[in-house]
């Protein structure tokens, strides 16, 4: 199971502080595969591990996260576990309060896997391990403050700080897919009314390019594709987007604007040197980011006295959840 | 000019940390008045002085801030003079970019006082001053994350996460009165359109009395006063909410509902113990608070699966921003 990236005679050279020279271990739990990896101090994965999430079953869950850590482990000194959890974990970083996906319901995680592990074990919101591995290996590694939204069938978020991961007081904060940028707006799966998650996420877009479809003209290769298909899909639409497709775009555009306007509300309150655009949707690059900063520019308050921030897609995409775990695992372990 | 609340012999027992007998001073530029005082590291007023502001001369403003640092410090210990201004501050904390109402711009203030007075000296936005001191000495001092908002002529903000003043990348975070609300809303005098300002401020408030007076029925009251005197101004308005007009509470009950759901919206993202609602209009107190709390429960995402925030009023009205200001200086010039 674990595919060793380095032999173990073969690791990376040993920094000059003696902390650093201890790897530490991210598990990043998903609704449908639990990954897992041992990260170096530098972010660089030494090895992996990936396994099925028995999502219906907790007991089940934790005796795996317990066997993957172990079996990664072997061979690498290991100071930390980071483990990242879809949901709202306690500000003690604890217990996962509700992951709406896998069967975890107020289950402290963290007491369990402690019991079964000698190591310093924290636990985090998979939003927020993901940010901060942009924030300290990715696109956000140069500033101190970095706001990352994340496109995907929802709109996620994380926020870091005077180069801390804000987690609020509660422990649930970065929860920007919630914001309500619409009164009375469309109904969300939170209970709420007009979040932009509703107006800005994957599921968002093909709303509008369903849409566009209905009405015709640039809607027309829309169209066609959802006549031939059944039904549009995220993959349908990104092959359109890259053919340059008009009635495409034209749905990417809309969602980048409602985007932009909320970075906008998000200067405002937070006022971050870079915006970090994550998730599937991210992948369209440069067609996805010029509207976003288009309408940034457009609703920013008092432009012309505010430095503008940078707006660039994520970089470590398929790895963000282990590497930010394990890092955040490391962080809190050896406080500097 | 300076009035010693304590004489000298008098002062408040010296606790056991070295740093922390030593005062600061605190400077509050505002439209209107700059208010000085030394403080103590409990937040107490030791000695104050307030004279006019010279709004139109920058340089009679740079004079008189020394001239009142001079006067503060004699007889007192004073380690650290915090300057607090509105407008955009850099993150540096050295330069005014913007104050709206007073002459200056891009002013390097930091510097032009260091030159002439021998202490550590920073700015800080005077909102964020004020903020800081409800966290450190007021309604805030309980919790490690709370978020303030100013409810006066516009709607002021300030943030504290993890115990420490979120200043945002390039200096201006918690410009909460700039979040958008409402898509294509009401003009901003930011330049953007539907910030929560216009429709959760002072000025706002009065709109909605003025509306509700247009239409007779229980604006009958307010419709008496408005033409009694020409027109509605805060003051008419805070006699009638005492007086419990149903037009007032009605209009007092609709700018509630609006702070509400951007407090819901400010939950998503910074997820704050304890909401402080500072500045005139929150001296209507409960009758305020209620109808911010009903809101923000509506409008809450995942209601239920997180802790209910305190909803408070602002303890330190007048003195909040030389308070704040000073111990932020403390704080910058002794870091724990």
């Amino acid at each position: 199971m674990v595919s060793p990236r380095h032999p173990r005679g073969d690791a990376a050279p040993v920094p000059a502080l003696d902390f650093s020279s201890v790897h530490a271990i991210g598990i990043d739990i998903g609704g449908t595969k639990i990954a897992g990896a041992v990260v170096s101090e530098f972010g660089e994965i030494l090895a992996s591990d990936r396994r099925p999430t028995p999502a219906k079953d907790r007991d089940a869950i934790v005796d795996l996260v317990v066997d993957m850590v172990q079996g990664l482990r072997e061979g690498y000194e290991v100071g930390a576990v980071g483990v990242a959890a879809p949901g709202f974990i306690d500000a003690a970083q604890s217990t996962v309060y509700y992951a709406p996906n896998i069967s975890l319901r107020n289950e402290p995680i963290q007491a369990r896997l402690a019991e079964r592990i000698d190591l310093d074990i924290t636990i985090d919101n998979d939003a927020n391990a993901a940010g901060w591995a942009e924030f300290r290996f990715g696109a956000g590694r140069l500033v101190s403050d970095m706001t990352m939204l994340t496109i995907g069938t929802g709109v996620g978020g994380a926020i870091v700080v005077g180069d801390r991961l804000l987690r609020g007081g509660f422990g649930s904060a970065g929860e920007l897919g919630h914001m309500r940028v619409v009164p009375d707006g469309l109904p969300c799966g939170c209970g709420a009314r007009g979040c932009i998650e509703q107006y800005g996420s994957g599921r968002a877009l093909l709303r509008m390019a369903n849409g566009i479809a209905d009405v015709g003209g640039i809607g027309m290769r829309l169209a066609e594709q959802r006549a031939k298909h059944g039904e549009l899909t995220g993959k349908h639409l990104a092959k359109l987007i890259q053919e340059g497709d008009p009635g495409a775009l034209a749905a990417l555009r809309e969602l980048g604007r409602w985007i932009g306007a909320a970075c906008a509300s998000l200067s405002a309150v937070l006022d971050p040197q870079v915006f970090v655009i994550g998730g599937g949707v991210s992948s369209a690059g440069e067609l996805l980011l010029e509207p976003i900063r288009e309408s940034y520019l457009t609703h920013l308050p008092a432009r012309g006295y505010h430095p503008e921030p940078g707006f660039v897609t994520a970089e470590l995409v398929n790895d963000a959840g282990v590497v930010g775990a394990a890092d955040l695992a490391r962080v809190h372990a050896q406080p500097r």
